[in-house]
């Protein structure tokens, strides 16, 4: 995995662009990953994930149940995986095999790791007190691991309806901003 | 203004790309602009948003305390002005006029639209009950505005200290997720 330990610190830069992810669940040993766009920052440090998990998923009675689970993000040449993801269950299917995705072991979560994502985050669940509302949980990223050679990554941001806008160029402007 | 009414069921695909946001809102007849990034899609529709707006921020009180504001989603042309938006405060500066940014009345809510922005959304205050743990607003939108005819808007998607990824290619696929 060329993936290496990123300082919580920095994670912000990583989902604020509002990137699609694959977040992995775990659970009796049978790991599952569901595809995810409603998802914001919601502290600097510790990271703090709120993220909107449909009850509809497969993953949402296991984070439920677990409190657990790694925010993996793609880049372009997963977009197909992303979408297929997305369009199949858990219940029915074993995605690592069917869409041919590595799981590797995390750190500090039952959940696994997705090799071939550029970044993953691994997470606990930190409050629920808007999960019957509106499916919303709240997640502290307790470590994250990030393939820091790609400067660039081309990261896919959903417009609906399978179309992505992928990032591409890049524009520095001066700024007190975090 | 370029901008037609837009039905709320699609104003999803407009926000969870992730894309930097002017919020403007508005208090005895002085408006005032912020630059935010974290923000998420909470419900399709009526459409829900989530958003964290610190405390630090002048907007956080006229929003609490009005319960209105306008979400205008900027491009590429824009960007110095999102970025300098961000660097001042409304408590000494009039951010439309150092910025030459354009108030246009809004249909439903006392805070203006941007005319710049290619897209403007009118929304209440729905849910507080984060406000205080976390400055974390749910709104709803009551009303949207698009120039449709930007069909591949740039959009700027916030990496962290200015640096921005702007929308680059459109890549579509079969799916059956909306």
């Amino acid at each position: 995995m060329a993936k290496r330990s990123y300082p919580l610190a920095k994670v912000y830069g990583l989902l604020e662009p509002g990137p699609v992810v694959l977040v992995t669940t775990a659970r009796k040993g049978r790991a599952n990953i569901m595809t995810m766009s409603w998802h914001t920052m919601m502290e600097f440090e510790p990271p703090l994930v709120g993220c909107v998990i449909s009850g509809r998923n497969a993953s949402f009675d296991t984070l439920r149940a677990t409190k657990e689970c790694v925010i993996n993000i793609p880049t372009l040449e997963l977009a197909k995986q992303v979408v297929g993801v997305g369009n199949c269950s858990g219940l029915t299917v074993d995605k690592f095999a069917k869409f041919s995705l590595t799981p590797v072991d995390a750190s500090q979560v039952q959940a696994p790791l997705i090799a071939e994502c550029y970044a993953s985050l691994e997470c606990r669940v930190a409050d629920t007190r808007l999960v019957n509302r509106y499916n919303f949980f709240i997640l502290e990223v307790v470590q994250a691991w990030v393939d820091t050679a790609i400067k660039h990554p081309q990261t896919l941001h959903h417009r609906g309806n399978g179309v992505f806008a992928v990032a591409g160029e890049t524009v520095k402007l001066r700024s007190r901003m975090k």
